[in-house]
């Protein structure tokens, strides 16, 4: 007997998000960060996740409007790169990865560090404006926190601070959110990682779900 | 003044791999599927998440056999195939994600199925002998199951069923671990993703931690 299954993709999405709704703790999130916490639960399959999550005030209206007006989304690594839904992008936003750079080798040895922070210094053309996802790397993100230090440094529009793990995510995270240059969202702690990241920019891409 | 963090890329790996086995239920695991359950652990940032995964007897050794072969390494989403660690796989194996195929989006209506299972009818010409790493859909799973119901149906070396989420997810891993067509390993329940799944294939590919 072959199995049986849900084989329409809208109607898994709706009964997706209506399970999210009905069981996480939603309450607390303005009804422009909503859509983007049930999304970002749906991508983890982890209701629970929402108590981690944090939002600076403005992030969700700031990220929208950077994406509205073509803002680039600047990404650490290709499974964030990859994920994103290039339909759902109000203005054929470019994606940048600049992780396979060949350049990059050299600077991460220049700069003692991994090459997912080295990366982060081919974005300064790109930085300007932009929406920064960061969905890996730890090093990523405390790198782009002491770039930001500099004032001559361009300024995103905001940061989605995700990065995954068991050294220096959750102390990367938490110092982003303790003191944000630009709106910022984070998941306090271990979790994040690239599939959640992705779901926070597909969110913020488009309203439809 | 700059943040200071841990930017020697080998340092964060041991680090990391030490809090798992420090923190983790890690004894009913054998030696050959320690490592994965502690690199699957680490792409969550989940400890814990070792109490719902499954493997089915022999599936690490079927499976390194295989890479080690040089089977190709079947993907159901590009943030899977793009997660993958080249320089870790044995034998240049192809990595392959049918997914973007121009001819699924006409296959899936056809099949009155979603474009993830659709694409897995293009997996036929290269799947026997392979790894199979589907990490996203539920559906992709499900048809998975359903093609290998046929005896005539080319069989894999061995199957990661890590689909996530609310609709499917749970039911298609349940389906293959009760009934392993081929050695396999899943994480039950809703968890699971792209990121769980990369993690299963890079530590099967190479024992370099």
């Amino acid at each position: 007997m072959p199995h049986s299954y849900e084989t329409d993709g809208a109607a898994i999405y709706a009964q997706s998000f209506a399970t999210i709704r009905a069981e996480a703790e939603l309450a607390r999130f303005s009804p422009e960060e909503e859509p983007v916490v049930v999304r970002m639960i749906h991508a983890a399959g982890l209701v629970g996740l929402e108590r981690d999550i944090g939002f600076s005030p403005g992030f969700a209206t700031a990220a929208r409007a950077a994406l509205a007006g073509g803002a680039p989304i600047l990404c650490d690594a290709r499974m964030v790169s990859e994920g994103i839904t290039r339909p759902r992008l109000p203005a054929g936003n470019d994606v940048i990865c600049t992780l396979q750079d060949p350049r990059v080798p050299a600077l991460a040895q220049e700069m003692s560090n991994t090459r997912s922070a080295a990366a982060l210094e081919l974005w300064r053309p790109h930085l300007a404006g932009a929406l920064v996802a960061i969905g890996n790397a730890p090093t990523a993100l405390f790198h782009l926190l002491n770039m930001l230090q500099a004032p001559e440094c361009p300024r995103p529009a905001a940061i989605i601070g995700c990065p995954v793990g068991f050294v220096g995510a959750a102390e990367s995270k938490a110092a982003l959110i303790a003191a944000p240059p630009v709106p910022a969202l984070v998941v306090r702690g271990r979790l994040g990682g690239s599939a959640i990241t992705v779901a926070a920019v597909n969110a913020l891409a488009s309203r439809k779900e």
